[in-house]
């Protein structure tokens, strides 16, 4: 008699948008990454109460859907509040006793994108992931048992470290439950693991750090690679990010 | 009286061909590396003394600039010579007592892949960079003072480890001469510094390697992260890479 080996389901990295066509998507759930600060930000906005998180792609788009909705409209662009929207891509903007029970229509560079790639790409399943949510994500990839899909949104389509660090994040938390064959993940899981004991020093070496604190956003940054501050699962529903708690 | 600050020329590390669309490449020195094996071969018959290397496009091309230059005709699939051709991909299939002055016509997956996206693209300066010639490349980048983009071919687009790993070690030699400001250069000169001490076990870790030792390719492939066995430097000029020395 012999015993079939135990099949465990495959998981890769994306290093950033312009790679996600290279992958089938169809059986997969996946997890959109953008640490900086747009995933960070849905995070915090769930577990703070909000209703539900609406993405959407431009700020023509956000001003349209906020009015249908009455939700809070957010985006920004060089640091500073879109004209005609509300407010800005801080989680810091999110407490509970501002967003609890409101809907959050919110228009990003990169996270967005990457969202609606793998929604086109009929991904079956996606949640967003940042280090405030990544014991919920942990979980989440854990119970599912479904091939992983680690979304990086990079910037404009280049590669950031900050993405992939968390992806090495939670890679450390799940490798054993997956068939990894993937150089990306093994680079993100190394990356993380050399520098997991003083990220707070190491993230203000890579560009995306220089290019948010031109716009004095220090502080929004260490709250984005703390981990488990906000825990909460956003997935993706009927167009809109809900808390699956 | 105001002295002007020396300034210093770009660097940038493209993980895949199919990033290389958003660099400008106009005024810019493109390295091109394929460690396993593309890139280590053309170093290696170049040094040996081979006339010039025509890479092309497909196995038809090559038979076809075969017979019209008398060369030797060279490529491999799946680890064997494809039908037609002559020779395979091997560093080891190009001594001197046989290359030297012959004309090498090869065709591979991805280095000659992404050596022609970047002649399309308009690169100033097209280089081909290996371990075997790592010294060099890096003694030609310092002398040039241009702007430089260091391109991994990958693997079908995928990022692949050791092509990241070649370019960390050239960042690691020129940092100081460059003006960086690129996480995929900092994450391959960290992976680099992390993994330098004991390259030939890391390797073995690598997806390509799997693939390639599944062909019984391991020499092959320690020989490719050897550093300066052939001290060549190959130069893109009228179709053809000959020998800068």
């Amino acid at each position: 008699m012999t015993t079939a080996a135990k099949t465990k389901p495959s998981l890769h990295t994306v290093l950033t948008p312009q790679l996600l066509d290279l992958y089938d998507l169809k059986d997969s759930i996946v997890v959109i990454i953008d640490v900086f600060r747009a995933t960070s930000t849905m995070a915090t906005a769930l577990y703070n109460g909000a209703s539900k998180i609406i993405p959407v792609d431009t700020p023509e788009l956000c001003i349209e859907v906020g009015k249908q909705t009455g939700g809070v409209t957010a985006g920004e662009r060089d640091g500073k509040i879109i004209p005609g929207l509300s407010y800005g891509n801080s989680p810091s903007e999110y407490p509970r006793d501002f967003i609890e029970n409101k809907i959050l229509v919110i228009t990003t560079t990169n996270g967005t994108k990457l969202l609606h790639l793998a929604l086109k790409q009929g991904a079956k399943d996606i949640i967003t992931g940042s280090f405030p949510n990544l014991s919920k994500v942990v979980e989440y990839l854990k119970e599912q048992n479904a091939p992983v899909i680690l979304g990086c949104s990079g910037w404009k389509n280049r590669f950031n470290i900050e993405d992939v660090l968390f992806a090495g994040a939670v890679i450390e938390e799940i490798k054993d439950n997956f068939d990894i064959h993937c150089d990306s993940s093994f680079m993100a899981n190394q990356l993380y693991n050399q520098q997991k004991n003083d990220l707070s020093t190491y993230i203000k070496t890579v560009t995306h750090w220089h290019r948010l604190a031109a716009y004095g956003l220090e502080e929004d940054m260490l709250y984005c690679i703390s981990k488990d501050t906000a825990p909460s699962l956003p997935i993706f529903k009927d167009g809109a990010l809900i808390n699956r708690g």
